[in-house]
């Protein structure tokens, strides 16, 4: 009495600025996707191998699998989005927004025929994120607001480091220094302040090198060091625009944010920060079913029944 | 004048042991394959991410892309290989032989219906290699002939281990120690013996747990540490039988390695070492096209003719 199924999965693979995604399309969220499973994806030796997987979901198709979209995320939410962007980590947990993320799930889209730019109303489960497509290629997405909520410090190797605490919807510690950042130890970053921090924090290093140029570095809470980090580069554009009196009522002039996989540009704002950068797709292809056979819990079924 | 040319590449990845590899089919040998191309391939971030490339090339065509085909490399050989595994590290380099990639190599040419099992013979840059799949989905190579050459000696972190130098075509140096693996500072073991591997070698630690079982970590010249090593294993075997006493003259019996990415069986042989282990296809697909045009070298094609 069991249906016949045919087990199917699709993926592209991208990155923006070296931060990369398994994409899979799963238009009519029918996928069974555990956290296991996400993980095995992302598995640099036993699987395709990324920072996190971006689940391309249709809206009408996404309260299937995450039965609190709309009900509260974005309060200004339009009900616009066509698209819901299900975001994992690499560990397979579930997150929010991805600035470096949505770039490829939008490029995605369009490089499909699954939307017409250049303008894009994604959902998140931080709310609507608007995203555009440039004609040189590039992204900008609104990241949303960004606040400076204190003062921070860290301790990275042997060096104490002073910093702002800012918010870009996750918490972040960015230190303005004026040494060269690339000889800064931010294996395993020490968080000092502020002390509310309990659950942990981004944390970057940031140096002005030009007009409204920084270079940057990044610690991702739970990733590690990461070649870059797109709420990361808001809040060092944000600390940047600080150190030189800028903020939070300055010109509104984009900053260049050098990261360590490639360059973003970022106009921060305490209501809408923009963040514009690359975003790639490397390859299309299917996952082979024996690999995924081997990776599903006992009952479960990523599969389309026939 | 030019021709329209369609660029595509198709790939499939796979892993033996949790070493990986991004299988490229080039049956006819006509894919343009630079080092740069080959490096881009294998980056983990901006590429698909292995490390190294699997290119499948039928015997025949095999001439055009490896003049020295046939010449020397293997003195027994048969002539009886269809395929041809052009082999490549992470970095583009050429690279002759390796244990895991050709299981997983065996597997993608038996799954894709282009060579029937159970034996395979597949020539490489060091002469044929003979495949046997087996019935439980593992793959046995005969790895050819494994030597002690000398005693020899690493530091690796604080400590001084003492070890065999040994030759599996590539060249190893093999500690036997007592004492938990998994607590050695390989992380750039340095060669102190013996004075003659100038281009350095595999370093392997040892250690006995059972009857004709061991486990080793391996730090892979040119790589650094790696999950399993096909090569580091066979040595890694000789040097625990040398130190049973059963070496050069001892019973013909398989000995389990455990590596960190599995578990694999050697029967070394100072004429034909057998290494058994698992290989696993991931997933198929096709690079995108804006991917490739953007990597290879002006002048270069990567393309099919049309």
């Amino acid at each position: 009495m069991t249906a016949t199924t045919i087990v199917v999965m699709l993926f592209a693979k991208g990155h923006g600025t070296g931060n990369d995604f398994v994409i899979v399309p799963d238009i009519d969220g029918l996928l069974d996707l555990p956290a296991g499973l996400v993980a095995a994806l992302c598995d640099r030796r036993t699987g395709l191998g990324a920072d996190g997987v971006l689940r391309v979901v249709r809206m009408s198709a996404a309260k299937r699998i995450e039965p609190a979209l709309g009900a509260s995320a974005g309060s200004g939410d339009t009900g616009s989005a066509e698209w819901f962007m299900d975001y994992r980590n690499a560990d397979g947990g579930i997150a929010e927004m991805c600035g470096n993320g949505i770039r490829v799930f939008a490029k995605y889209l369009i490089e499909r025929g699954l939307a017409v730019g250049p303008e894009l109303v994604i959902a998140t489960r931080a709310g609507e994120r608007v995203v555009r497509a440039l004609p040189d290629g590039q992204f900008t997405v609104d990241m949303g607001s960004a606040r400076v909520t204190g003062t921070g410090a860290v301790e990275a190797g042997s060096q104490r480091l002073a910093g702002l605490a800012i918010t870009v919807g996750n918490p972040h510690v960015a230190c303005v220094v004026d040494q060269p950042i690339a000889a800064i130890d931010l294996t395993a970053p020490r968080l000092l302040a502020p002390a509310d921090l309990k659950d942990g924090a981004n944390v970057e290093v940031v140096r002005i090198v030009g007009d409204h140029d920084v270079e940057m570095r990044v610690h991702e809470r739970g990733s590690g060091q990461t070649l870059s980090c797109g709420t990361g580069a808001v809040a060092a554009a944000v600390a940047a625009a600080v150190a030189l009196g800028e903020w939070p009522d300055g010109p509104t002039v984009p900053w260049s944010v050098r990261v360590p996989g490639g360059m973003l540009a970022v106009t921060p704002s305490d209501t809408a920060s923009l963040l514009t950068g690359p975003a790639e797709i490397i390859a299309t292809g299917e996952l082979a079913e024996g690999w995924i056979a081997d990776r599903l819990p006992v009952g479960s079924s990523t599969s389309r029944d026939t």
